[in-house]
Formats: structure tokens, C-alpha cells, sequence
């Protein structure tokens, strides 16, 4: 996999609210590849976010980049279905989340979108061996979704190279994507590890130049 | 109760999520009294829209007016904190959600914030007796909360005029608002049985000239 | 009403299910009026009994008569549009198990099917009041619904009158069954406090002429 | 494992509901080993089909092959005891159906069933290493249980090779059975792989002539 | 009903856990009529207290007074049986924690134990109804079960007043209780508005002299 | 690990209810370690045990030994922050029984109790892989909790030795604790397995002479 494949997908979850088509043109300017979107029930997790018709609207205002749609739901199924029709490019879930994982799989692909699965800190990959030839990424947290205030968790890189084991011996094209606590800081360390795609919130939305942080953690992913 | 007291409060769940806090803003500028915020939580009703962190966003994007947050989710108590610390003005929830609703009211009013109960088309005032001293909203549904594309329920009309007398006979100050297929053409019926506050939709943000149907509707209602 | 308006509806949870088709043809042939179709999901209720590919199965096989099918489940909206499909004539449900009553209803008929509500034996009829203009069937059980070995609750027939004042004040057309501990014994009693529409189970299905005992019932509902 | 072992499970699920008893009798003359009995509760899958006293009837019909129970339900407990009181010979249930999976086995084999664990399409055997010797039965699904028009998912043939080798280590008697778009095109590759029990739908209840294609999957099974 | 027959039901839950027979003991010594036993399950209310087996120590120990088991827990139908088993005398439920209220009255009558329904401070008592002649006990809740730090909820006079004319026009013997905040200061309020039965916790196991207090609640109730 | 490190915990489970404080002091003055605290909610396993407030009790009454709180809940975060508050010293529950295990890890040791995780009859250890960092405890069911009159499950003595290689290999400090079954007649074999810490319940409250039975023990053990 070339270097130049690495995508930075700035969690819209760390933006403002209320300009939000505005800050995705920003960050996309700046040099973002993908927006990543967070969406939250208060079942899954301890919090409640931001659903299909927020997604929809930010097609509408026109953004044609890739969105990254994090499902931290339970149950799945029926949210697939509306974010597929609200315009999302990936989707991804818990494998917690679902009882019947190959079928919600399955569901985003019939909608022509691409499918993913979401490994929690304490989640081991083996989960993914029976589904590999259905995914289109895979997402290791490094802090607990839904919860404030975490820092990144050591023993994902360990996952990260194990996942990446995984990838490269299934012969499949999955992405592999890390989210929490990433910033230019430690971006070449997880890319070292394998990763190719990296969420960062405040990281890149706390920031007043955008183009600049990202940037940076461009530049250290050159040297990864 | 005298006629200047009617308020309308359009729901942004049909604003542009785009561009939330300019939307806001133009709304009131318009004319509009209050920010009516729709939250639905994917288990209550079968959709999933916006969180506390986009009500403080509004906040923070200097929206001062009155925000009336409609909890359309299960449980309750965990939300009914944070929207009091995201800024929430009016916090109402449906009584099946919780399993404790005098507790549920208390906690809202403990935030400082106003507390308010909503009946489903199907329920029947009487759960609101032993907590009217609480209450300092009523909200009609007059649709299924939850679900589109459906029009005024009729007897809805039949409730508010028994709520309005409920209210009366209780000498408490409550507002009484109805939500649902509510626009110009209807809202001085829905004044005259008995309703001082107006959830209206698409009927205001569908519209090009919010301050035009703004305008309509306070005639109408100058002659309820 | 005319007295010649009394509906015998034999629940086939008392049938042979080695051979439904035949039983339905009999007890039809023997008079019956409706099929009664009790379906059970382990979670509203302590059974697990039929579900909509049987209800298909009777309609494959012939059976014209309505059939009248009573979710004791919990939710009810997905298995509506199963049943509706199936070939379900009459759709009830409990209004406990449904978040959303008006819009089950709602539900129901927009699939072309008749709708209606069911009270368990310690259920109010007032829940009724908001959705009278929705109903084509009010269902009394005169016995806890998924339980075995219970006998007629003798409160029922209060209920059954205060249900059919209801009905006849509404103005609407709307069946009043009952179901529980229903037989030859007491059928001209239950029909006499307002009943129209009695589901029996081994009252029928135990004898070995089904047309006997309708006709024993018939001659009771005569009386009443 | 002699050849002749084999066992083909005809899944009722596909027959004729309104005429069960016959149906399960002309399959059973036609050569079937097995009665498939597939139950779903619209909680653990999306659907419901039929319960205890469906297997009840068929006992009492004069059925004395083997009844196979398998519960798509959660929680399975109650269902257990129930299913075995109405003449179930293997009772198996999904591992994420049940907080207590090895006291669900237990139950089952205190009923004097034998008891049995089904894998989802992405869930891994390594789940059944603690309970092998509380098996009587490992069932593969090939789709995922509860859905329609799904074709047989390749990987189970991999994870059958894999839990053939678990079960000729352990040294234990148990079966292991495949369910879902097996038929006689692919039983042979499937029985190579390790199976030995076979359950097949549509596959045969979709045929008129049941025993000629019991006999072509005996054909092909003699070749596996 | 004569005054001699107000009972003070002193509530476990504000004793010593350390050692339970021994405060039983002690305020049965002092004058108590009942021990008062709250369970709390973590799901209907958020705390987790004693269960059956707990129960069962103090009948082991030697308490023969009636033990009066109010279940703050969802679902109850298992925990009726337990605490049948382990002693109990009265079992009483809140409503909205069984979906099936008159069953679970008649399962603990078939175990020979005294039933009652609870209402939370939000319920109205018309949920009694058509469940009168299965009922031993009503009880009151003045504050909101489950959560510390509460007053004595004013409206409970009213309800208290409604259920007693309920109780008197039934002709049933039901006793009527309140609990959540009654002591010496306020019984012969509650003992007005027409209680018989009376909880309390620290107003007693918080007093040095348990004696005392229960000597004071009598003569005010003597006065009421 | 020196062999004087062998715990023993005994489970108050077993001990008499009516006087608990006494218990505990009887048994850790006949030499016990630590104080098991068995808490089940009657949703996780099907009984209901005792909370917060008897952990408490225990404190007060004057126990300094380490309270070992076995959570058998589900959910668990709320009930770590109130036995926390009780004075709990291990907390460890279930990893089926939280979404998000290693978030509750560290929500146990945010509050300076030592945290563990227990796992079930048919629970593989390696779920442990990515938390072994945060956990001080590992607990092994070797019956199935909140079920009685089990036997010692013995394939746990092979989940032991599996379990203290991985501890050995780890690194780490962590406890490996064995509960259900085990007795003065088996705990040498559980001790030569691995373990270090042995919950007995009847096996020692069962008896009349404390200190003998744990003498007995502590005798095996020297020979383990």
C-alpha cells in the first residue's frame, strides 16, 4: 500500500454544531479526505449525537466527500437502511451491536455502500475471521467510545499490527482505521503500526488553522 | 390569558441541520419566541436525530431565546441532565418513557429548567393529576411523534379544550402547546380550543419568507 | 344491532395443528364465523405459539372466512405488516405493547385490514377514549392472555357493559369480543351484558361435534 | 464415522402448516431421517413461526422420528422446559441467545434431550471449547437464521472443516449439522467438508416428489 | 374499621444490615406491628437491596410477625415465588411492572400470601379498578421510590383520601399504607386522611429509643 | 508466588443473613482473608441477593478485611460507583454483562478499588487479552452463578492452568480466584492448577467449627 493512501477523517463530533455543512467545506479545503460521523443512541453508549437527517443535510449543502458513518447504536439495522438513504459512504457497527453480524453487513452492502466493523479497546479481532470477505474497513478504538476525557489506549497498537496481519494475509482491500486520542503527536506511531486511516476530533477541529494541523500530521505520515 | 402571550416555537427538526445556528437566528429574527428541539433516541420513536451537544452548540452560538426540548426517548434521566447542561429552557418528556415521573419532573426542575409532560395521540390527560403542581408545559401531540408524513389529528382538538380546563381548574401557570401538522391554516382552531403555544415545522421552515408565515399566523391567532 | 349479528369465533390455538386445514374447513362447515388466531412471541406473554407463514398457510389452503388475529406480542408494528400480508382480516394488540397506539392502529388499516385494541382483565376501557373513531374490534379477555388452566374472570361483564355503552355513545361501528373461559354455559350471559363476537377454544375444538355445540351456542345467543 | 450415518432433517419451516402431521409423514416414508423444527420469537430473529404445541401435535399425530428443536429465540430457559415436556429429541439454541450457556446445556440434558449450540455465519467455534463435552449436536448456519432469500454463505464450509477436526479431537460423540441453501447441488461438497446432518428446506418441501430427492442426496452423500 | 387497628410497619431498609434479627427483634419488642421489606432490583428502581434469601434469615431466626414485601423490581412473577417460599405474608407490586397485573395478584394468593398494588406518586388509583376483589393492600408511595433525600409528596393526602372512599365503597377489606416520609410529625395526618397502615424508616431505626417513637406514633394516632 | 499467599474467601452467601456482622467476624477471626460478596439482580441471574447498603453495613459494623464484591448485574457502572462508595475492595463482574468492559475496568480503579473480571463456565479466557493491563483479579466460575445445587464444573481445572500461564506470561500482578464447589475435599487440586484465591461458601459457613474447615484448607493448600 502506497503512502499516499493514508486518509485523515476529522470526527465532525468536535465541530461546531451550528455551522456544521461550513466547518466540513473548511476542513475539506484544509485537507481532509473523509468526514467522519459519530452517531450516538444513549443505548450503546451513555450519549446522544446526531442521526440520518444531519447526514443528509450535509449532502444536500453539497459536501461530495466521503462520509465515514460511525454507528455506536444497538440495535443496528433500521439506522443502516436511513444513513444508506441520507447519502453515507461507509458504515460501520459494533460487532456487539448486532445479533446477526454477517446479515448487517450484508444490509450495507445491498445498499451499495461499504460495510465495516468497530473493535471496542477490550474487543479481540478474531471476531472478524468468518466476515473478512465483507468488509471494507475495520476500526479499532483506542479510547472507549462515548465517554469523555479518555486518552489514547497503549495496547491498541498491538491490535493495530494484528489487525493489519489479518488484512494483509486475507488478500482482501479493508481499511484499516483508528480513532481516538490520534493527533499529529502520535499519527506516525499508529500509521507505523499499520493503520491508513486516522479520526481526529479536537485534534483538528480545537485547532484555529486546520490546513496546518493537518499538515503536520501529513508530514508525519510521510515518515511512518 | 391574554392573546400576547401565544407563542410559536418552530421545530428545527426541519431547519437546514447545515447551517443550524444561522437558521436559528433568521427564525427569530423573524418573529418566531422559541426554539422547539426535537430528540429522538432510536428505541422511543424510530428515528434518531439531535443530541445535547447541538443544543449547546446553539448556545454557544449566541441563540438566547427560550430552547423547548422534546424528549422522544427511553429512559429519560440521563438525557434530562444533559440538556440542562447543554442550556435546555423547557425540558418535556413523555410519561410511558419514564418509570418514575414525578421523580423524572423533579430532577428537570432541580436543574432549574422548566418541566413538562407530552401525551401521545392515544393518551389520556388524566396521567398528568397527581403531578400538576409540577408542570409548567403541556404538549399535545397531534401526530405520532417519531414517524412522517402525517396530518392533524383531529381529536386533538377534543383534548386541548379538556387540558385547557384541567390548566384552569388548577390555577397553575402551564403552558399548553400542540405539536403536529400545525400551520397557518389551522392554528387559530387550535388557538381557540384552548392552546397558547405552537409547534409549526416545515410550516415555517418550508418556507422561503419565515416572517411572512410568521406574520400569518399571529393574524390568526389575533382572532382566536 | 339484529341478534342475528353474533359472531362464533373458534380459536384454533384448541385445533389440531397436525392437520389446521382440516379443522378450519370443519368448524366453518359446522358454523363457526371466524377464525380466531392467537399468536403468542415468549415476551408479552409465557408462550410461543403461531406465527404469520401459518396464517398464510390457512389462506393458501382455502380458508376465506375473516380471520381474526391476536397479537399477544410485544412490539406489535413488524408483525402487523406480516400478518397483513398473510392474509389477517382482523389485527388487535395490546395497547401495553405498543409505544405508539394511534399509529399501530393507523398501522393496521393502512394495510386494508380491520383493527382493534385488546384489554387484559385488570385494564381499564378508558385507554379506548382517544381512538374510538380508529376501531373496528375492542377484544376483552376475560382471562390473563398466555396462561394455562384459568377460568372466566366474572369482572368482565362489567367491563362488557361499560365497553358497550362506549361503543353505542361513539356512534361507531365496532365489534365488542370476548375471550376467555367462553362456552355454551356462559355465552347467552356475556352476550347479554354487550358482547357480539365470542372466541372459544376447547369449548369447541375439545368436543367432537364442532356443530353441535355452535348450534348449542347459537340457541343461547338467542335468548340473550 | 461410517457413511451411512448420515441424517437428512427436512425444515418444516418449508412444508404445508395447514396440513403438518401429513407432510411430515410423507417425508419421513420418503426417506428423511428427521424432523427440522425451526423456531424464531421476532426478538432473536425477525420473525415468528411456530412453538411448543405445534411439536406437541405432531407427537400426539403419531410422529416417532427425532424431533430437532432449533430455538432462534432469546432467552431460551423457558422454552427449554417446554419444548421438551411437548417430545423434543435435540433442543439447540445460539450461544448469544443465553447469559448462561453452559446451564442452558445442562437443562436441556436434565430433560433427558440431547442438547446442541448453533453458530451464526460470523460467529466463531471456538466458543464450544468449554462446553464439548455437554454436546450432542453443533449446527452450522450456512445463511443467517430469521432471513429470507439468502444463498449459502461459502465460509461454512471452512468453519465445518474446522469444527470436524474440534469434534474428532475431543473424542465426544457429536453431531454436526449444516442449515441453509443446502441441496442435493451441494450436499456432497458439504458432507467432504465434515458434515454430517443435513437440513434442507425448500430444497425438498419445495419438490412433488419428496423421496426422489432424498434419494439424489443419498446419491450424492454416498460419493462425499 | 376502630383506631385499634392502625399498624406500624417499620421499614428494614433504614436498620442495621449487619444485624437484622436482631433490630427485627428489638422494634418488635418496642411495639411494631409489621416488618416493612423493600426490594429493589437496580432495574425498576435504580438500587439494589435484599432478596429472598434474606427474607427467609428472618423467618429462620425467629421473626413470626407478618413480613410485608414491597417489590421495586421489574419483572415480578419469579420474585413472588421466591419470596413466597421465603416467608413473605404480603407481596405488593407496582402496576407498571407486570404486564399481566391480575395474574400476578392471583399467583401470590396461590401461594397463600396477602397481595397488594403499589402506586408510585404519579399514578392515579383508578388503575385499581377492575383488580378490587383481588387486593389485601394498597400502598402509597409519598416520595419516589428507590431515590434518597425525598419530603413527604403533599398530593399523596388526596390520593390517600380517593383510595380510602374507593376501599370504604368496595366493601373489600384492603388495608391502605403510606410510605416515604411519615413520622410521629405527620401520621396523624396520614392517619386522617384515611392510611391504616404506616412506614417508616429512619423516623424509627434512626432513633436511639425505637419504643418511644412508635409509643409517640400511637397517641398521635389515638387523636386522628 | 509463595504459598503463604493463598487466600480464602469466604461467601457470605452462605452465611446467616439475620447476623451478618457477626458472621463476618466469626469467620475472619477463624482465619478467613477476605469477605465474598455474591450480588446478583435477578436480571443477569435469575435470583436477588443483597447491595450497596449490607456492603456498608459491613463497614460500619467494624470488618476491615477486603470486601470481594462478585458482581452477577447487568448493567454494571452504576453499581460500581455505589459499592465503591460502600467500601468495597475488589469489584469484579461479568464481561458479557457491559458493553464497554474495559471502560468499567477502569471506572472500578477511578475509584481506588482493585478490578476484575469473571468468567462463566463456557466463557474462553482469551476475552481477557486486551485488559490483563487493568485487572487485579481474575475470577473462574466453576458452577454456573445464581443457579443452586451444582457440582465443581471440572473442565474449570483446565480453564485454570490456562489462565495462569497467561497471568505468568503477563507479568502482571493479578489474582486468579476459583468459585463454586470448591471445599477442603478439592482445593489442593484447584490450588495445583493455578489458583490463588478460594471461594467457599456452605463448605465452610455449613459447618459448626469455622477455624477447623479453614484450617483444613490452609493444610491442603501447603501440600498443593
Amino acid at each position: 500500500m502506497p503512502k499516499q493512501d493514508y486518509l485523515i477523517a476529522p470526527s465532525i463530533l468536535a465541530a461546531n454544531f451550528a455551522r456544521l455543512g461550513e466547518e466540513c467545506d473548511n476542513v475539506l479545503a484544509a485537507g481532509a479526505d473523509v468526514i467522519h460521523f459519530d452517531v450516538m443512541d444513549n443505548h450503546y453508549v451513555p450519549n446522544l449525537t446526531i442521526g440520518p437527517m444531519v447526514c443528509k443535510a450535509l449532502r444536500d449543502h453539497g459536501i461530495t466527500a466521503p462520509i465515514d458513518v460511525h454507528l455506536m447504536v444497538s440495535p443496528v439495522d433500521d439506522l443502516i437502511g436511513m444513513f444508506a438513504e441520507a447519502g453515507a459512504s461507509y458504515i460501520t457497527f459494533h460487532p456487539e451491536a448486532s445479533q446477526h453480524v454477517d446479515r448487517s453487513l450484508q444490509l450495507i452492502k445491498s445498499h451499495g455502500c461499504k460495510a465495516g466493523l468497530v473493535l471496542n479497546p477490550a474487543t479481540r479481532p478474531d471476531c472478524l475471521e468468518y466476515v473478512m470477505d465483507k468488509l471494507d474497513m475495520i476500526l479499532l478504538m483506542s479510547v472507549n467510545p462515548g465517554f469523555g476525557g479518555q486518552k489514547f489506549i497503549p495496547s491498541t497498537l498491538d491490535k493495530t499490527r494484528a489487525v493489519r496481519q489479518m488484512i494483509d494475509a486475507s488478500g482482501y482491500d479493508i481499511r484499516l482505521e483508528v480513532d481516538g486520542g490520534v493527533s499529529e503527536k502520535n499519527i506516525r506511531e499508529v500509521a507505523a503500526a499499520g493503520a491508513d486511516t486516522f479520526v481526529a476530533g479536537s485534534a483538528i477541529f480545537g485547532k484555529d488553522d486546520y490546513a496546518s494541523v493537518i499538515q503536520q500530521m501529513r508530514e508525519e505520515l510521510a515518515q511512518a
